[in-house]
């Protein structure tokens, strides 16, 4: 998959700079790839739910930003990015010492682009185990 | 729909208390009926995308777990609640004062519960508009 | 929800019987209005999966046609429409005599609409109950 | 994945025999393994929408009963499959002269299983295209 947007690193990393709910719940962008992004996320008590496993709403945020991005890395310079919507199915609880969102480009499209999303939880050993996976619709808006 | 749990009221508003999640990001449960959950989210800088919008991880965050006690609410006393999967469809830009998210079980079931959820923004004059919909699949656990 | 194509309802007709699928498995076009369609299949045998059931596949077939139209009412003369996803949960057997798929917008769009499908299965005693509920994105298309 | 069910290969080439709406579609089963399952449709012109293509119904029909039988490959004797729900992206129109459905299981579970399926249109030349992408849940079932 070639990238159209030759800034397209630095675009998203500023982007996800940008961004005050990755920051508010501590997420960090550790791949920016042509259509592959990874987000990475510590294990936080605040961030879980009532049985103690990351929320999986939080574990949504990290791999549907994952998912934007990966399919931003992709669209011509000029380009924002929008989820129209996902599905997410979660395959075990969200447990571990830290989470990896992996998001790939499935289909590259002109105004449509679909991504799969995996989440992994990661233990103390480094073992990772997949907790969600998610196929997304992501649209490419041209900026005003 | 007739709940089968004559404590699912409490129950519901204590597990939802012991959600950090929930508290991290300023959520709080405002309507428990059988069947029917609503969750408010005050507008927070910190719960933003690159766009100044909810993140819809975020938006995602409070229909889950809308649609997640709407299913609780009508299972057996000794369950626990668990989301299967969900879908979101991000209709509008997640933009208000504040946002509520409604669940609404659509089909009740001894392990299975599948749930409609929406989000709606909510304006400085209190006017509501639909930013996003959910249809979500809950499982019932027996508590160990 | 107001029309923008004045012959809508001639060209959505026009456009099913010129689906060779619908033909195959013998449904009809029961309801046209805006942003609501219904369609009806009867059941019949060749139709059904291993326990005799009609097939989840067929099923999607009326409930994705239906959604399709409906968006496709409400977009400006001279456009095609096109699924870009959908989601189905089945809730119930699909077990009847006839076969109900209703689909009404929810959220229309200069590009993608989104529509809520529902297939009901109707008795002898012409009772219905819900057996499946969808969730899809629709895109519009100028015509070449 | 370790098969639990030693004549699952049996079991499932008879249940898809019983199966009339694959049948009337002209489906045959074309690879049954644990945890996978491949099923091949040749093009024909009564299976198709408006615009020629084979319907999305008729491409979902096809996969879900793939990701059905995937999952059902690792589930204990005596167990029946449901298709829960399932999520489609249409990621092309469905050309070819031939159809390969092809499901893997991502997470096999003791009551919920998830899969991954995929159709590929196949040209004249053999050439194979990704038209869709199914991620669906099944759910075992005892039989009675």
């Amino acid at each position: 998959m070639t990238p159209q947007n030759p800034s397209f690193v630095e675009e998203i990393r500023q982007s996800f700079n940008g961004q005050a709910a990755m920051t508010l719940i501590g997420a960090s962008l550790t791949r920016v790839d042509p259509g592959i992004i990874e987000i990475t996320l510590p294990y936080r008590a605040d961030l879980t739910q009532q049985h103690g496993y990351i929320h999986a709403g939080i574990v949504t945020s990290i791999v549907d930003t994952a998912c934007g991005y990966a399919a931003f890395s992709l669209m011509p310079a000029g380009s924002e990015v929008l989820s129209v919507e996902f599905k997410v199915n979660l395959l075990r609880p969200a447990k571990g010492k830290s989470f990896i969102a992996r998001a790939g480009v499935i289909k590259p499209g002109r105004t449509l682009t679909v991504v799969r999303g995996e989440v992994f939880g990661v233990d103390d050993s480094g073992e990772r185990q997949l907790v969600a996976t998610m196929l997304a619709t992501m649209m490419c808006l041209r900026k005003a």
